[in-house]
């Protein structure tokens, strides 16, 4: 067996065997297989598919293709979360601390913005100072002091899905069940979680349409979690309008952190307590969903949550003074501009997907890898489906660069929405849970 | 519409305009898209297929990625053959002069072998002097003096169909239809022949094994010419035993000669026939099949198409003083061994492919492009299928470069053979002419 045979046999819609997996995996990250048999590879597995086993392959094969992070002399168990991806998410930047603040330890190694989607990296580096890139040792010092890490993914973690996740980017093979759920995958069991849960977010501004690819996506990965030993749970949740009222790195982390203050918004706010319920459930603190919703409002109400937000901000050498109280010291906008309701009646729906790509031209995020950001623009809602408004009420509050820019997105928002004459059933929160 | 919008469009099964072709094939060729992005992209064709439409556009799009051949300022018309390779075939080097020598002049651009199919240019290459490489004005030249050339291919015609084959042979995609077909017409088109005559070979020593296979390939070969106004036919002949006697590179030039001289093996000499005759069709220089034989065998009997071969070959450097006469003076093998029938009884089948890999091991091919062959080794047949043979007859003989080679030879040889009691029906030598 060489590369070539195993591309030709999954091209010929072959099962590859873990040691075929691993020789075209391994190799590739050490550079003995070039780009171009990847590629082929790639588009192989796409339009024909893995079985459970060969994902399950796949994800260890690219989780042992670098270093396997074991955080046990850390803590006796570390719980991770992960979201697809999606508009307004800013739920780590809440509960991590939030969880911690519940005594479970959470170690997250996060993203970065790309497309319509934001990146929890992106937003905490709103904030002055703050540190993303820990090396190893650091991550596990302030975990263990102070219950709570979250930084950028080291280059030791998963190599091959590094290599083979920007190879995926370039060569139309990004939206393969296989190649999604084995990629999110490496990267947690690599990073050395023992309990993980994952956001799955189904929507118009989601990379799963319906809630069919979501649970799909959602099953395979808990079955790879479970089929190696990981506890892990997968809350699939709507991703139709944008989460809570912010979208933008800093608009988005105030709000994390007015939601732990107690004055969130309600839909971000419950979508917290379910992930948080989920980590606490798997991580052994809690014995069910009513307990740990419990410990969940104590911790908020008592304060320990937004202290211990702070605390590890802190650690991570992000400037806390900026973050004491409304408004916050970060960076804003030279311009805001309004979003006024072109007519009375009730909002039917918000497109998440094109909030999104308005608040990427605004700056908020990238076309391209690598391309800078803007931590101060971004949009803040005033309403959401479901909201009965009045022509001329406040729709939204665009942050932006240039007059020219508010104005810009101003039209672009406003096609985002649809309206009804009768009430408007609010979409479920959560769908499901799985795991 | 950008690269990977082309893939994508082709991974979601739909059909690539020629815009859309051009804009991948064409960027390719210059540099602009990485193999990578190709590779991709082969594959999504490999297993979603093309359209006749794009297959035809394809094809343009890689005639067109660098210099188009016009053959009319040497003659009104110009006919070229191509087979799609097999074992044994030797068929160019008899046809071309013997059409050449009936008035109709044949310029051709050749390949070499590669596994177990052969390449006219490494049987031409046996003869000392032999030049292949020709530039375009020597092409024209000879042409036009001589009526009849064969060279290697130049790098200025379709160079996107050499970058994609090379490509396509490392990343398992060298087996599609749309593929192969537009990579043949590509290089033909863009050489400026107004008629060609496509040999395509079926059976277990050609890439087509099955009848409906090769009439598919057949027929959209000559789709795309005729679409791209072209006159094209296809004969479809036998491969699942070798084509003649002879395996090897000087043994078929000899074999291709004595043909010329009416001392060739009736199935070859029968073969060389079937195609020389649709060349003359094509060409207008005879009004039916049964006319296009009489000059055949006319020209052979007269000897002129001998003459004209031998003046061709003289004309490219080619040291003709060694072809006068058996025993011709190419260079021979220093060890001929003999396999003999271990038993009485019919030869039901000869496997083609397993005698073409072995002349492969015995030096007279490569396994990889650029290896180096040995001209003087190869296989001479003495009994085919449908013969009858008593054990100790003569099957073969084995030209080889030392003993232990021959001995390994002779043991692959034998399971090439399989035997049957009650008379076996011979294949036919041409299945089909398509056009």
């Amino acid at each position: 067996m060489n590369a070539i045979d195993v591309i030709a046999k999954k091209r010929d819609r072959g099962e590859l065997t873990r040691p075929e997996i691993d020789l075209f995996i391994h190799g590739y990250a050490q550079g003995e297989i070039p780009d171009y048999q990847a590629a082929a590879w790639a588009m192989a597995v796409y339009l024909n598919g893995m079985t459970r086993q060969e994902t399950i392959d796949l994800t260890m094969s690219m989780a042992t293709s670098g270093e396997m992070l074991d955080l046990h002399d850390v803590a006796p168990i570390v719980v991770d979360k992960h979201s697809t991806g999606g508009v307004g998410d800013k739920t780590t930047i809440a509960v991590a601390p939030w969880v911690a603040a519940c005594g479970l330890p959470v170690g997250k190694m996060s993203g970065r913005g790309l497309g319509f989607s934001g990146g929890t990296l992106d937003k905490l580096e709103a904030i002055p100072g703050y540190e993303t890139r820990l090396d190893i040792d650091r991550f596990k010092t302030q975990l263990a002091h102070v219950g709570v890490v979250v930084a950028g993914q080291t280059q030791q973690l998963a190599p091959a899905d590094g290599k083979l996740y920007a190879l995926r980017d370039v060569t139309a093979t990004v939206p393969s069940l296989p190649l999604i759920a084995s990629s999110v995958m490496s990267k947690k069991i690599a990073a050395g979680a023992d309990a993980i849960v994952l956001d799955v977010k189904v929507g118009r501004g989601a990379f799963m349409k319906t809630l069919k690819e979501a649970e799909a996506l959602a099953q395979i990965m808990v079955d790879i979690g479970q089929g190696v030993g990981r506890r892990v749970s997968a809350v699939i949740s709507d991703m139709n309008q944008p989460l809570g009222l912010a979208v933008g790195n800093a608009l988005e982390t105030i709000e994390a952190l007015e939601t732990l203050r107690g004055n969130g918004p309600e839909d971000f706010f419950q979508h917290c307590i379910a992930v948080a319920e989920q980590m606490l459930l798997l991580g052994g603190r809690a014995p069910n969903r009513q307990a740990a919703s419990v410990m969940l409002h104590e911790a908020m109400d008592d304060g320990r949550a937004l202290s211990k937000a702070l605390e590890w901000i802190a650690a991570q050498g992000g400037d806390v003074t900026k973050l004491s109280s409304k408004p916050y010291g970060l960076r804003s906008a030279p311009v805001v501009c309004a979003l006024k309701a072109p007519r009375s009646g009730i909002i039917a729906s918000i497109d998440a997907m094109q909030v999104g790509m308005v608040a990427v031209d605004l700056g908020a995020g990238r076309h391209r890898k690598g391309d800078p950001i803007d931590h101060a623009v971004g949009i803040v809602l005033h309403a959401k489906v479901g909201d009965r408004v009045q022509a001329g009420d406040l729709l939204l509050e665009i942050h932006a660069k240039t007059e020219a820019r508010c104005a810009r997105a101003r039209e672009r928002l406003l096609a985002a929405y649809s309206w009804a004459e009768q009430p408007v059933e609010q979409p479920p929160l959560v769908y499901k849970v799985i795991g």
